[in-house]
């Protein structure tokens, strides 16, 4: 058997999420249904991290168990043929026989879009939070950076009965940029708890209204309490980026 | 009575162009429908350009003369609240009695979108043309330097009954460049003709496949025959991009 890895990119806005669910349309089902159509095959789909609904992917990665013979190249534009339009596989790879797209990854990207300005664009829709107050991307950069190291994110998740109990994550990336109206909050780590990106996003928009002290982020960390943190915000600025794997993990020896 | 002018921004994939018509939802109805429910006043809108169904608006202009009072930065903040989200005011000014958004119109910029990448973007369905083949757009660029100049565009259009017997058209600017995947043509013109854009793109793609050769436009010109251009590129990818006035005509005296 084949086990192969796929990398998709998919605008979220009409899926709730990654995960497969009895009534509501995922991105994990439409890739399913392709796979039945193209390999007559129903794989089981292991996918990189669940999403939220809304959320975006610019890299998401599955792995899969398959008796399929069709070589990878032509499974592409299959899948491609049968997807919407709005989620495509970007490539296809064979990897070694234990990898697992979410227990193998080392760590993943995510970014933040927020649209500051005073009028919304109408090409953003559903893909940014619009946010008309002005944000100062020098002092918003200089918050996020305090995210950068290992720490308990206790305070910046959603508890999840599904999740473990160790909150500690380790932020190897945390940067605010700016380019025109567009403000970009990007974040690396080993891994994220539920609503981590989302809760670290709505507490620079609470440093940005002066809510929270820029200098606070220590405090929040230690006192391991999700109402210091600011707000969730919303879905639709949410892109997973990239996910990261170890070279060696996607080769056989 | 005063003359407004409206400058507005729209992604046109659920629009049957600007102008209204009985049985598609266009760009004209849904501003006209904002406007009744600010001012409850009906106003003859006059738009810069017809645009076809599909095309999209960085920059598109409305001039109107109204009885209503209420001032220029509630009115976008007013129509804003009433438009779809795919329809966006960005700035409303009071200009000259006897100014015309299409009749004062001195030139426009107009940018087609191209994703030149082997596997679709979802973030562009609607919003570029997918094109799998590599394009060379130091080839195309060259080829687009012929478009500048006075010429007469009747190869270049389709024929319209309501279109003027006058086909010269000055083109001003004609540029290719590729950013990553997407490579974009713009050109600048004092006017365009129907369809001008979308067959000066599709001849572009001619050339790139070699169906035209880069030194044959001056005599597609000369032959001013539709057949020897190139074919009409779809609209999705098609960009109003920037409409200039003379500042004078913005001003009263």
């Amino acid at each position: 058997m084949r086990n192969l890895l796929l990398t998709l990119c998919f605008d979220g806005a009409r899926y709730h999420g990654w995960q497969i669910q009895p009534n509501a349309v995922t991105v994990q089902e439409v890739l399913q249904n392709a796979l039945v159509s193209v390999m007559q095959e129903k794989p089981n789909l292991k996918g990189c991290s669940r999403t939220d609904a809304g959320v975006h992917a610019r890299m998401f990665c599955v792995s899969f168990h398959t008796q399929s013979r069709i070589p990878c190249g032509r499974l592409v534009d299959a899948l491609n043929h049968f997807l919407p339009p709005d989620v495509a596989v970007q490539a296809c790879r064979e990897v070694p026989e234990d990898f697992h797209a979410r227990y193998s990854c080392k760590g993943k990207q995510y970014v933040y879009q927020i649209w500051n300005a005073p009028v919304r664009s109408p090409f953003l829709y559903q893909r940014a939070l619009h946010y008309w107050y002005p944000l100062d991307e020098t002092q918003l950069n200089a918050a996020a950076a305090q995210y950068v190291g290992s720490h308990d994110f206790t305070s910046f998740c959603t508890l999840d009965k599904r999740e473990s109990r160790n909150f500690t994550r380790k932020v190897t990336q945390a940067e605010v940029r700016r380019k025109g109206n567009l403000v970009c909050f990007s974040v690396s780590a080993d891994g994220f708890l539920y609503n981590m990106v989302r809760i670290l996003t709505g507490t620079l928009l609470y440093v940005a209204q002066g809510k929270i002290a820029p200098d606070a982020i220590p405090k929040i960390f230690a006192s391991k309490d999700r109402t210091r943190a600011g707000p969730t915000a919303p879905p639709q600025g949410l892109y997973l980026n990239r996910v990261f794997y170890k070279e060696a993990d996607l080769h056989a020896d």
